[in-house]
């Protein structure tokens, strides 16, 4: 028979462990929720500091108000009350490359670029030199740089300044964040236009800074707006407007004739 | 045009707001990531005894390790590498009625008889009463009593009482969780053995003492997984076994003959 | 080991069957797609009328216009265009008891009454009686009639009376759909108001009289609904609507204080 | 307002449209459900012929036994037996690169070979010579041909030459097949060694060639699976063996040491 190694929960009649801990007497009451997160993650604790900006970050991506993702749980609610976690999958289905992928995309980036460059800089001109080689390569090769531009937040993300102070506190601003500080000081010289570091990238380089696996910054994007999107239900059972947005497309939809495809071809 | 009320997030240029607060300053950094989920969920700030609690249910509740929704989550990563959503998302709807379902029916069955109840009782005696009744009243309709019993822990679930004594440390120990309490008292004198109050049941008594959304208690056990499913991906990235798991299953696979649904109707 | 019988696919290296026929020869280009479907749900090959029931049924429920579930697909795929399973998912879970639930509800409902009398009606009259004391038994215990009334089609949906003449055509018209017809003559007599006959109810009164399994009724409308969503979706792809609807709902949140949950109670 | 255009279902009080067309005449009992999932995939009425390769490639692809999204669909549902909107989504959510995604991966790469070459090949030589070049640039840049190879049937798909069959039989045999049948001929010569063309490949070549979206190739691989999977959940309710899967692991289960990620590094 094969067998299935393990090192998180698992238990016996007597005792439940997490993590090679006691789950009712080390965990229970003592790990904050972030916290528990992290360590599931990484298998590693975090400290103190470590915890404080992963909260941060899943703060920053908990909810963005009316996004496609809640009003897609909304509307699978109002459609199938009987499942809540219908409700909270079909949001999280909406994390993909478009919304929540920039802060993978940005933490994947950022990380190719660290990865390559040993020793890395050890002072503010030294990341803008490199930040200034990571930019141009970019466009050269007509590629954008992850995490940055706002369709918003034109002159500033109000997340970006706010999650570098938090690192700086907790000691933990390391070479993703740094890197990526060093390109929204040097960008605009090459692109020819000043544009913003927005949240989810700032989010994306944090995430990698705290050591956690790339393949997943996406998962802990999506963590964060499960939460949300829990409180979009919340908000919907009391003031609901998911009949409503259904109705304003419903109502207003516009019959046309087919429009066969490939164009020009129909057996019809 | 119709408008869409909302206390969740929003933004404006120079500004984002979660929850009537200033996200960069007043949440990033100063709400842990439980606190902010309760926050969401209610639109009230949780006290930090709330929030301990909140968090060690979520705590008993993320990883109970290979469930079949870890096993789900773990198959779907394996077929679609390119979509960490779908994986999560596709373990997630496992979280139904027959296992994380358990901590909501709960939580809605004890609050049923406590909203039934006015006054409630003020000691343990009166607590011991109301629950001979309610188990009395169960048996005679031949229902069982959420939260009673656990296929593996016979002896008691040691989440169980780990979770009253933290509730009682932060004086929250209300009468979800006293009814329950009662329950695992009284019961054995009315069904003639004992069963253990798993933590599942605990677990909803806990929120709903919280005062959180019953139609919702799902989706915090469903917050809870989210953290243990990324756990969960991230051990299946380094120590894979989706694939054996599979090969398990296929390789033994034994073909048998059609069996005609309804039987004895065959067009074929 | 454990062996995991099955009758469904199978293959070895020279060979592929599915169903106990071999795929390539007995299966490609001889089974069409309504037909295959119904033999995998009851592994037995339905007769031609049956397919064409069956497929009528399928075309009723493929798609409806800009449904919560049509809206959630296309707003998935906005946001996360690398996922086309994601999307369809998303959608799919919009398939529950309030929309696309009637079909199961229906289906169910008729044939507990079906079930429950032996013999059956054997002429029309019998059958408005059976229907009668159902009509009434179901207002006295003040429940609702499954697949009765429309919220558009206040004086007949079109589907309804199609259904019952394919039906009919291919000696089809079983118990479920003949009660399913006496409630529609009957129930004015009782209820004092006359109700369309509703195509979902219709449907899943003809799928239950085709000998399929109750308990997946609801996966038929969804099969049929994974058409109509790859239809949107298509649609999308050349007309799109989805980033509209988006913003039409985005661009009209209206912020508002935050509301606490219970009433009254705060900490924050 | 904003409008929503559509050629999908539309409906008034007395009339449902689907494609232009009346749902009740002219649609249901008229139409067969593969040729209605093309119709509304193309919004063109597909040929007798394109609708016979069209439900072949279905059946090809609609069950393959104990794959990974048929363990999790039956998964789920011993989870969440509530949910059978659930149980499907999360089967499809396995649809992903790694085991459906080879029909739209051959499509598309078919076709950005057929797309570059105007005019095409008229005869077999001239479609050697392409399919010669095009298996020499893959290997120079050292990138696998989609729908070559299989991990079973080494020595030959036997869904392939039935599918090629098929489509000569309608006159439906065009560019994609014709290119992936001399793939099929010349690459021996290029990699030194015969591998089978794959069922998923040729089914990716014969939507290429019946014009499908090309976007939307995994879409109909789905479509497919979504009757599989209703077939694995019917045999599920009467030969469950979900329980027996989730207990072969979950009592198999090793614990071993939390493994910090990074390596060596931890706080706890």
């Amino acid at each position: 028979m094969p067998e299935y190694p393990t090192a998180l929960g698992a238990s016996t009649p007597t005792s439940i462990t997490l993590l090679g801990h006691d789950l009712a007497s080390e965990v229970m009451g003592e790990v904050g929720f972030g916290e528990l997160a992290f360590w599931l993650a990484t298998q590693r604790r975090p400290s103190p500091g470590e915890t404080r900006v992963f909260e941060a970050v899943l703060a920053a991506l908990a909810d963005h108000g009316f996004t496609p993702t809640a009003i897609v749980t909304r509307l699978t609610y109002l459609s199938a009350p009987d499942s809540v976690q219908g409700a909270l999958a079909a949001g999280l289905l909406g994390g993909g490359s478009r919304f929540l992928g920039v802060t993978e995309d940005c933490g994947r980036f950022l990380h190719e670029v660290v990865a390559a460059h040993d020793p890395l800089p050890s002072d503010d001109a030294g990341w803008d030199e490199l930040a200034l080689q990571t930019v141009r390569a970019r466009r050269e090769q007509r590629e954008l740089i992850p995490g940055l531009g706002h369709h918003v937040h034109k002159d500033g993300d109000p997340r970006t300044p706010r999650l570098f102070e938090i690192a700086a506190e907790e000691g933990l601003l390391g070479p993703h964040l740094s890197l990526f500080a060093a390109i929204g000081r040097v960008h605009p010289a090459v692109l020819n236009r000043t544009l913003p570091l927005n949240g989810a990238g700032v989010c994306g380089a944090a995430l990698a800074d705290l050591g956690l696996p790339l393949e997943l910054l996406r998962g802990f994007a999506l963590l964060a707006r499960t939460a949300g999107l829990i409180g979009q239900l919340a908000e919907e059972l009391r003031r609901p407007v998911a009949n409503e947005i259904f109705l304003s497309v419903d109502l207003n939809n516009k019959p046309i004739p087919p429009e066969p495809f490939p164009p020009g071809e129909s057996h019809g």
